[in-house]
């Protein structure tokens, strides 16, 4: 109920403020420039709308964290745009790197304007989130703005760590689980962290406080991603809305997966005999489970989700927001979709 | 001769921050990726060295700025590799936009690696850009460094700004001279104009000295871009080391040729026919030339720069690395090559 509540008043001014901050390419010699953003951020074109924004999970994280500190968030909006705008540059590249036609049901960037211009939106968005950043100097000292942006910094090049891990291990088959968590480290769990610590930093609390908040973000991100991998493979179909094998498909090194290629049976000997066909991954989801990779993925779901809620506890987060951020985090863990 | 003397004590220091700044990715999960980074920046691989690394103008203008407000330029060797990085970030997507593969002879990242891995590289140098920027901390006051790291910001969504503007113009043909300044402002004199505005705040001079030294920095980028639109099409080849011409077979929009195509004589009749052939090159430059285009690019070229001298004038350089940045000024706007 306080995550309802909180997340209706403060959207609308995450979206506003996205929308300040992507304004400064609304000039006239830039015009076809500014709408290829407002086009990938959902809010032109066609299918814009509430579907093609996506849930603005990151910036919601950052002002719930202020907020549970028990400060005002409205201040901290222009930080909470800079993480949004991270996470979409990182989409309009990773698109292009991927060869992905279709995001959220519609064309992607660069299918419609090209590669090099799609490029140039990325680029684009990733400075506005530096511009971002940098404007929390109207409502913080600058100690502060200089905190929060190198969170932001370390951060980005924590995702580029993430993303070569990612495209490299597409072509290396002498992977292990170890070689999970540094990939999923800084593709899906950096930015969350970031989230919460930088929120915490704008919340002016003490730098143990900080740690906590950090944590639970990047332990939310695990946890997060290990539930993504389980119904990459496992998932209902009817509710998470794709193949639920599309993962074994798509021969993405998921954990399931490098959990089974690393037990040497069944699963792994497959997967050696090249790309897997649609007509047999429900057989093969089963014979993956059955040698136990169901069980191992979901201990570490599991125990990423105390992890989560140990470090929330130690954060000790406040009043309604703190509610709704434990809220947010049940919602992220235990989606079924 | 102070250019010189100075170069060779500052060249040594800005290429060990920007080796300390990239060594960010020389973990043990990463070194092929780091390895893709020294090689783009003409430390390893082959050919490297010299040749590879390009001349460092933009941080040597960061530091001789510094320098010439009278305060050392030793702690401003942050913000001198930060524009550097952006500088080579804004290379290694361009060689990707333009599919060049070839960079001061030696193959390009993209080509190399891969296109996926290109774009992450480039986000990786931008990324450091970022980081190198917020080192600043270590020596100046949180509110210099917010202030530096603004201009820095503004100035990356200039690049876009340029880049998207040289990347529509390719396939417009209702293009004036009018169209040519908002695109080099973006893509050349943008960063240049931006080291010397950040020079001059960690210089720690007033707000008018500062608007001098950025004035100066954009003059000179204008003035120089002018210059090599002139040498590509009526340079000495012998000298340039690239066919003079080049500029004309590659159907770059550049000022003469803009100049040219608004006249509505010989030439345009001839552009609008299609792609100029090699053989057609040479009297192509002196039909251009007679329609007054390159009389019309050298008085720019003048009236640049005589702004940057003016500019300078204003900024009033003190000392030895006053009168280099004057010498380096000329060399830049003077050269032949």
């Amino acid at each position: 109920m306080s995550l309802k509540k909180l997340t209706d008043t403060m959207l609308p001014a995450i979206e506003s403020e996205l929308q300040r901050q992507v304004a400064r390419l609304d000039e006239p010699h830039t015009l076809p420039f500014h709408e290829m953003l407002t086009y990938h951020m959902g809010w032109t074109g066609n299918g814009a709308g509430s579907d093609a924004t996506g849930k603005r999970i990151r910036p919601l994280l950052v002002l719930l964290t202020t907020a549970a500190c028990e400060t005002g968030w409205l201040h901290a909006v222009s930080a909470a745009a800079a993480v949004e705008l991270v996470h979409n540059f990182s989409l309009v590249h990773d698109d292009i790197q991927d060869n992905s036609e279709k995001r959220r049901g519609r064309k992607t960037v660069w299918t419609i304007w090209g590669m090099p211009m799609g490029i140039n939106v990325g680029d684009a968005l990733f400075v506005m989130s530096n511009q971002a950043i940098m404007d929390l100097i109207e409502h913080y000292p600058a100690e502060t703005v200089v905190k929060a942006a190198t969170v932001l910094h370390n951060t980005c090049l924590d995702l580029t760590r993430g993303q070569f891990l990612d495209m490299s291990y597409e072509t290396r088959n002498d992977l292990g689980v170890e070689n999970y968590w540094p990939m999923i480290a800084g593709k899906t769990a950096a930015l969350l962290s970031a989230c919460c610590h930088i929120g915490a930093i704008l919340g002016g609390v003490d730098e143990s406080k900080q740690d906590a908040y950090r944590s639970f973000g990047h332990a939310v991100g695990l946890a997060f991603q290990v539930q993504d991998d389980i119904l990459g493979i496992w998932g209902d179909e009817s509710i998470t809305g794709k193949s639920a094998a599309s993962d074994l498909l798509e021969g993405k090194k998921s954990l399931p997966v490098l959990h089974g290629l690393s037990k040497g049976g069944k699963f792994a000997e497959r997967w050696a005999k090249g790309p897997i066909q649609s007509d047999e991954v429900e057989d093969l989801a089963q014979v993956l489970a059955s040698e136990g990779s169901y069980e191992y993925t979901h201990g570490m779901s599991r125990q990423m989700t105390t992890l989560a809620l140990d470090s929330l506890r130690e954060a000790d987060p406040q009043g309604e927001a703190g509610e709704a951020l434990m809220e947010l985090a049940n919602k992220l863990i235990n989606r079924e979709q």
